[in-house]
């Protein structure tokens, strides 16, 4: 046990960017290895209990933050077992008391990254969970016939009614500035993580933010886009690695990552039938197209073998990175 | 600071029943001389935060509750802060985040008084609170004048309707069974007390379930009413103490209290008049009658001297009522 503390005290200096469920499973991940976690999260979210939220009390919202905490949190079961519960009925149906959490310690904190770090010590979480920035953004969609939508949760019904693909996204107001902790962060990283998760709405919104895709293209340390197993309805159907790939460069700028860590083990059938269903598949891994975009591709299994979904696995996920890792490290690639 | 903690280990059982503000004055007054503390809690209330979380989720009014953890809680000062913090804007508007910590340890648990008590493991309390009952129960009352009207919050605006007294109390449905644990305390206690609070909707509501008022007049202990300092408005208008204890009486029983404990510091000047504009003054203390029924006064200064109302002071309560405990003890009154 304490030679396991020294282990992820030693480790290096990961920094994780996205947001959504994806974030979370790579940091259950992470944090079997490694202690030294900082995950930048989006605040671009506007639907559902965040979006209540935001809307009422006029704060960041709250909803993927807190997926951060829960899968970072070191607190008693009874602790993690309340930060997820939902409530059923009345006002507050749907509404993670989590969020609550978040949203009483923004009340009394002089901002939303001090409420942010003051759950993090409630709940003695292992590394460090920062907004991306503290400005209250909205996420803008151009579609590729010019139409446009405001509102992160408005864009995937959008898009189906469109029926073509998302041109861009962007940020309202046009410039949020970076919370300095972040950029420091990914200054001081070994190790720089984007992804996995909602291509245009989890993970591009951060690099929307002023100082963020700079920082990233910046740093000497390996710049890794985690690619999703699967296209996701109304965002990316029909889109190859390689375009994926294009996405976060078209956004962050040319160089922005060097690496991208994609899954290698088939989808079960059973499975694939389901999401057929709703327009999403494998994404098809075109690896001429990726390193014509001079980014180099690493393929391991890393899709859970008992979930019902097609998803990362906690635990082939925080291996597979940390070997790549260890790889580079000592091989001095980077 | 050892001494300080055996001295707390080993002080007398008490037992305080009641609600409200009076009750977490209280709590907080005898926490500084002992840590075997069982409140017992009112959940009788119907209006503000508690009656909206009441109606929306189906649960016992949580406001009563929390207001004893915030006195009890041992915790870190940020945790003691967001308990107390309301939200200012929108649907949670008012709402106390502490009584939505309690709806959600009610949702994850499987009653009313188990989500009570893993709440005081979350906030590591003194001592020990219970719910009086786990039913849902409403308060009626009716007045001199054959007049009736149902819920708590209702009754101070009825009152001045109607321009009468409360005659009497009681609980609908009719049957609220008390929590075993509740009247295993009692009989083990050392010392009862009922009171400071609303004498209707925050003491009497307790004596009204099931098995409590039998328990207490069951009990060898000293039975102590802490009276008010001040009439209550749309409550106790214009009642002497002998009224006070006289409708503790008549909802409790015959012998329920042998003790008063009352203020015998002056209200000040300024204070005064501002409570005459609603219509409220100190109590008088007619102790001819009080002696009548039974009753022993004892007049101390309980009064708070820097308080901008007439309301105990924490450590003057708190001292009187552990040095008449002590005083008894002594000379085996009881």
């Amino acid at each position: 046990m304490e030679g396991h503390n020294r282990l992820r005290n030693q480790g290096p200096r990961v920094v994780a960017i996205g947001g959504g469920h994806g974030l979370s499973t790579l940091l259950r991940g992470l944090k079997l290895h490694t202690g030294n976690i900082t995950a930048i999260v989006t605040v671009a979210d506007d639907g559902g209990g965040s979006g209540m939220l935001r809307q009422d009390l006029g704060m960041p919202p709250p909803g993927d933050i807190r997926s951060c905490m829960e899968a970072l949190a070191n607190t008693e079961p009874l602790m993690e077992q309340l930060l997820g519960y939902r409530f059923t009925d009345g006002s507050l149906s749907g509404q993670a008391f989590g969020n609550l959490l978040l949203a009483a310690l923004n009340g009394i904190s002089g901002s939303f990254d001090e409420a942010v770090e003051k759950m993090s010590q409630v709940l003695a979480i292992t590394g460090r969970i920062l907004p991306v920035t503290n400005a209250n953004v909205a996420l803008r969609a151009t579609f590729e016939n010019g139409a446009q939508v405001v509102g992160e949760s408005k864009i995937a019904a959008f898009k189906k009614a469109q029926d073509c693909r998302i041109s861009r996204v962007e940020l309202l107001p046009g410039h949020a500035p970076a919370l300095p902790a972040t950029l420091e962060a990914i200054s001081q990283a070994d190790l720089i993580l984007l992804g996995p998760g909602s291509l245009y709405t989890s993970v591009i919104p951060n690099l929307l933010v002023d100082g963020i895709s700079e920082a990233i293209r910046a740093s000497d340390a390996p710049r890794v886009y985690i690619a999703n197993i699967m296209t996701q309805d109304g965002e990316t159907e029909g889109m190859t690695l390689s375009e994926h790939i294009s996405a976060l460069l078209v956004h962050g700028g040319e160089g922005l990552i060097n690496l991208c860590l994609a899954n290698s083990a088939p989808v079960r059938p059973g499975l694939l039938e389901r999401y057929q269903e709703e327009g999403a598949e494998p994404i098809l891994i075109d690896r001429d197209r990726v390193k014509r975009l001079g980014v180099e591709l690493v393929e391991r299994p890393l899709s859970s073998e008992t979930s019902d979904y097609a998803r990362h696995s906690v635990e082939r996920l925080g291996k597979a990175v940390m070997d790549l890792y260890q790889e580079r490290a000592e091989t001095r690639v980077f």
